[in-house]
C-alpha cells in the first residue's frame, strides 16, 4: 500500500523542435486493450477540431451498432465496417479476403484523395498477416499521401515494415483483463 | 519487408467465464501515446450505448477546448478540469494539491453516488504519485463503489496497489514519437 512520492515536475525550457508539422502514420498495436478505443478518441478530439475525420474497420461488419458506432453517428463521423467478422462468424476465408481487398480500395482512396484529415484503419493489421492485403501496396499508398493526411492503424503484431515506416508506435501491453478472472464481456465496455 | 503469413483463428468453443457482469476498475498507464485517448474511446461507446459517463481531468483546466472537450461537448458528456495545468502553468503547488483535493471530493462522491455508468478519472496517478492525494481514500472509494459503476483511471507511473486492485490495466509503451524526430505538437492530435 505504500507510495513512492515524487516531486512535481520543474519548468524545462524544452527546446523547441525543428520539424515541420506534417501528417503522421501512427500505429496501436500489442496485445493489450486500448488500440481502438484510442484510435477513436483520436478521431474524436481531431472531429473536435473540426477535421476531417473517416474511420474504416477491417473486421467489423457494415452493420456493426456497438456503442462507438453510436457515439460517431451522433457526430457526424463516418465510420464504415469493412469485413464479415470473419474471426467469429465466416469461414469463407476467400469471401473475407475478397472483402479485405475491396475495402482497401476504399481506404486507400480516401487517404490519398488528401480530402481528410485524418484516415483511421481499424484493425487493417489482421487482413495482412493473413495475407489478403499486400503490405507493399500499403506502405507505398502511406509514403506517397498527401503529406497534411493523419493515418491511424490498429491491430495486433503490426509487421514490422509498418512499424518502421510510422511516426509515432504504441505498443499496448496487457498487464491483467477482466477476463482472466471470469467477467464476461459488457454492453457499453467491450462493444 | 517481409511479413510473417499466420492462418486466420479457427471458431473455439469458447468456455462461458463463470463471473458476474459487473463494474470494472480499468487503468491505462505506460509511458506510451493512447491512456487518455483510449478512455476517451472508452467514454464514446458506453456514451453510444446510452449510459451515464462523467469525466474528471485532474490535470487539464476547467476551461480546456481541445478537441476532445468540443466533441464531448457535441455528444453531452460532460467532462469537468479540476486541475491547474501545473506541468507547465502553475509553480504555486500548495494551490495545485488543494485543487485535487477538492476534485478528489467531486469525483468521489461521483462514483459512490451511483447514478453513472462510468466515472473517468483522466491523469489522476499524478496527484496521487506527488502526494496531494491519499491513496488509502481512492482505495477505499473503488471498493466500496456501487457495484455496477466502472472507473476508468489513466497516467502514468500507477501505484502498484491500484494495479493490484484494478480488474484491467493495460501498459501504453512508447516504441516511438514523431516529438523524438523534431514533429512539434499538433492540433486535432495532440490536444
Amino acid at each position: 500500500m505504500d507510495i513512492q512520492i515524487e516531486q512535481p515536475p520543474v519548468d524545462r525550457v524544452r527546446q523547441k523542435p525543428q520539424g515541420e508539422r506534417r501528417g503522421l502514420v501512427l500505429i496501436n498495436t500489442g496485445n493489450g486493450k486500448g488500440k481502438s478505443t484510442a484510435a477513436f478518441g483520436l478521431a474524436l478530439r481531431a472531429h473536435g477540431r473540426g477535421k476531417a475525420v473517416q474511420i474504416y474497420q477491417f473486421v467489423k461488419v457494415p452493420s456493426a451498432r456497438f456503442g462507438e458506432h453510436r457515439s460517431f453517428e451522433q457526430l457526424g463521423v463516418p465510420v464504415e465496417g469493412l469485413g464479415d467478422g470473419f474471426s467469429w462468424k465466416s469461414r469463407d476465408l476467400d469471401h473475407s479476403a475478397e472483402l479485405a481487398r475491396e475495402g482497401w480500395a476504399k481506404a486507400r482512396q480516401a487517404i490519398l484523395g488528401g480530402e481528410y484529415f485524418m484516415v483511421v484503419l481499424d484493425e487493417i493489421t489482421y487482413p495482412l498477416i493473413y495475407g489478403w492485403l499486400p503490405l507493399q501496396e500499403v506502405l507505398q499508398t502511406l509514403r506517397e499521401r498527401p503529406p497534411q493526411v493523419h493515418v491511424v492503424l490498429t491491430g495486433r503484431r503490426c509487421p514490422q515494415a509498418l512499424i518502421d515506416l510510422a511516426d509515432t508506435v504504441t505498443e499496448m501491453q496487457l498487464v491483467k483483463h477482466a477476463y482472466q478472472v471470469g467477467v464476461p464481456a459488457q454492453r457499453g465496455i467491450e462493444d
